[in-house]
């Protein structure tokens, strides 16, 4: 059995610390609707964002050996932290399939976006102060200038449900306006990155604030983009015809398996919003870690 | 040697999954300030709002049992969501010293300040969803009526340090609205708890929703307070002349050890706030649970 035959069906296994993941998931549904999917939250000790690199590491190692013994063709690590501090390690770990964080997709999408080279990053302040994208960023436009900024407070609004209306665009206004309509003639940047799963979720409020000229790299699509991308290079993808055909007998149908370490019901209820459709409780299944 | 020879000079250990607990233990501190105190906060794994009772008591046991390791003399749980899932446990298994937790003082002093039996209570959605706080004020008043809210952006918001200005407003205004300022004529609550040790932070915020009429309940005041009584009505306070006499010689100061389980830098920056004193990082020993 080649390496095509054995890997071609296999799962895409998806972790994430808690439910923010289900953006990239959601994106990666809808790039690749064919592939079977299994999506690990590791519920019981989100967030990632405020522990040390050597737990996170020890965490990612965990959940991918998990992921790795369902039998996944590809790994995808969405949650900024885990593949900010523990890509190298995981990829490392997991050496015979491809390991892909949400960061380096994130940070050529903005590279190839920006035109003034001025790129504005907003994530959790783990992420923000851990500088990856930062780096990222830099190693491929050396003479990018990267404005961080932590919006720790988004990731409360997105799981609160609160994504639209009067609080969501004032808690954007805190975060944005002194990068983006500053009064002093400062630089604006043309590009913002989505640097944490949860964002995306508030993509319409974040828009309202830095207007229609700025550029916003959804790093959940681009990490999608990626992953379809690799498969396909590595000729890993599930052969399908044209997504408007008709289904042929016989195409296999795409799936997911959704698995927490704790709280299945939370994960349910927060994570449908997420993944953009209902999640029921019995869905979810408990697994240690 | 008897049991107060054996236990005055021992600490009080405070134990939360994180900072907010500090509120409790800064009540402590100036109910208590002759006191030696022990505070744990175990950063490694919160919060411990979204996890699974069973998990929250494992967690509470692991942490109570560390403190007891210190010789504690108390056992204060500043958290709710331990207090409200683990502190049977913790007092069964910690059982030769008293355990406290905030829930009991908070219910306590709500029945005692509400004049129509109308009692608000704003938590943690784990908190609101649990039940303790209702039930321990129907077993109290049986006739109260409770209604309570989860307010889960609250934390988030008194991490990040915006508990007073316009975005603590709206989001106080969201929550609190609907049951203090409805149009509808529905009875007003005259008392509302803060049932979660973040909350005292916002107190400012909150009050200027609620209007100065509506009692609030700080549990963290609430709680302190019980301490120092159980303390003294088991003679195991540090004696103390009066508080605003000049020091006799060979009264023993205070004293402040913190503890936490990761993250002690973000502890110390963050729990400065909540303590209302700089704490510096080095000052924050990590232990494992």
């Amino acid at each position: 059995m080649n390496r095509r035959e054995r890997f071609t069906d296999a799962p895409i296994g998806v972790f994430d610390s808690g439910v923010g993941g289900l953006t990239v998931l959601r994106a990666l549904l809808a790039q690749l609707p064919h592939e079977r999917f299994v999506y690990l939250g590791d519920t019981a000790r989100l967030p990632y964002g405020t522990k040390s690199p050597e737990t996170v590491v020890r965490y990612a190692l965990q959940a991918a050996e998990a992921l790795a013994g369902y039998g996944v063709k590809c790994l995808v690590i969405a949650c900024n932290t885990a593949s900010a501090v523990g890509l190298a390690a995981v990829s490392e770990h997991i050496h015979d399939v491809p390991v892909i964080g949400v960061i380096e997709p994130g940070a050529e999408a903005a590279c190839t976006a920006s035109r003034s080279g001025h790129i504005a990053v907003i994530a959790t302040e783990g992420t923000v102060r851990g500088g990856a994208y930062q780096d990222a960023i830099v190693q491929r436009r050396s003479e990018a200038r990267v404005s961080a900024v932590p919006a720790q407070l988004f990731v409360a609004l997105a799981e609160e449900g609160l994504c639209r209306g009067p609080i969501a665009e004032s808690v954007a206004r805190h975060y944005l306006d002194p990068l983006f309509n500053a009064k002093t003639g400062a630089s604006r940047p043309d590009t913002l990155v989505l640097g944490c799963t949860h964002f995306p979720m508030l993509a319409d409020a974040i828009r309202a604030v830095v207007g229609t000229e700025v550029g916003i790299v959804d790093s959940a699509e681009t990490t999608a983009r990626h992953v379809r991308q690799t498969l396909e290079a590595q000729n890993l993808a599930v052969r399908v015809g044209e997504a408007c055909l008709p289904k042929p007998a016989g195409r296999r149908e795409g799936s997911l398996r959704l698995l927490a370490t704790d709280a299945a019901d939370r994960f349910a209820r927060i994570g449908g919003r997420f993944l953009e459709r209902p999640i029921r409780p019995h869905e979810v299944e408990l697994i240690d870690l």
